[in-house]
């Protein structure tokens, strides 16, 4: 009998479920983004019906998008909207209107959650992590292989504007 | 001049502007929801991908769903699948497949956001908070109103399970 006990490390995936050790962590859900038509519209509604405020508003220039963080807790809603008709959020927004877009995770290490996603089987859309808002570093995830959701893993940078 | 002054206050708009006073809070984004086909997948991958962990897992029989909720610091992602062909997931899913479902936001107090968001313009899906999981009181808001963004109000309440 003895002879036919397995060893229960000799299976990545039985290991993972033993240990929970894995090479990345969320350490919070960044935030939830949403996609509108009109930012200073849905700010405002977002103020009337949650009192919640905008902490950080940008415009990123290569993605085509305008966002605003409105913070909750340690967390953050994103309203986004397209600064041009070729962005791909406006095309977006015309295949599906406003709604949930993305969900930001928290990580320590955008390098080394982006490798182990893809070690797992997951698709990045950005090869290497790229700057973010707030002066984050960031890096999607693509939605097939992800249960259909786009996810952008979010690194805080210690120094950087919030 | 002094008579043609206006009273900052008169408006209910501007009040709101200048106090940023409401009637609700958010405290917390407390779960984002994802639509899967298969739980016990999706879990296993979350662990693998993420090494977040199942804090509670319930089937919710009115609704027709079971949820898994991984916990994230303060947060929850919760992953959802419908236990019968009738139910609105089920129904999700056909049109949509696998995705972000919902977003669950953390209130004091349910009946007061819910009638906050109401008076703002907001759409119920529930006329009245009612039991959620996790010994939670929640109730939902129609995406319509709430720029395409199906919202839970999550009220926890002490000496509930989690």
């Amino acid at each position: 009998m003895a002879l036919e006990a397995k060893n229960p490390y000799e299976n990545d995936e039985f290991k993972s479920d033993e240990t929970g050790e894995v090479d990345t962590e969320l350490t919070e859900i960044d935030h939830v983004a949403i996609a509108v038509y009109d930012l200073d519209e849905a700010i405002a509604e977002h103020r009337e019906s949650f009192g919640v405020l905008v902490d950080h508003r940008e415009v990123l220039e290569d993605e085509g998008v305008e966002v605003a963080l409105l913070k909750v807790a340690q967390s953050y809603i994103q309203l986004l909207t397209p600064t041009r008709d070729d962005s791909k959020l406006a095309a977006f927004l015309e295949a599906r209107g406003a709604g949930l877009h993305h969900v930001g995770y928290r990580v320590d290490d955008c390098a080394a959650a982006l490798a182990a996603i893809v070690a797992a089987g997951g698709r990045a859309i950005d090869e290497a992590p790229r700057p973010g808002s707030r002066g984050t570093t960031v890096a999607f995830v693509h939605p097939k292989g992800s249960f259909g959701t786009l996810i952008e893993l979010v690194q805080e940078n210690p120094g950087a504007g919030h």
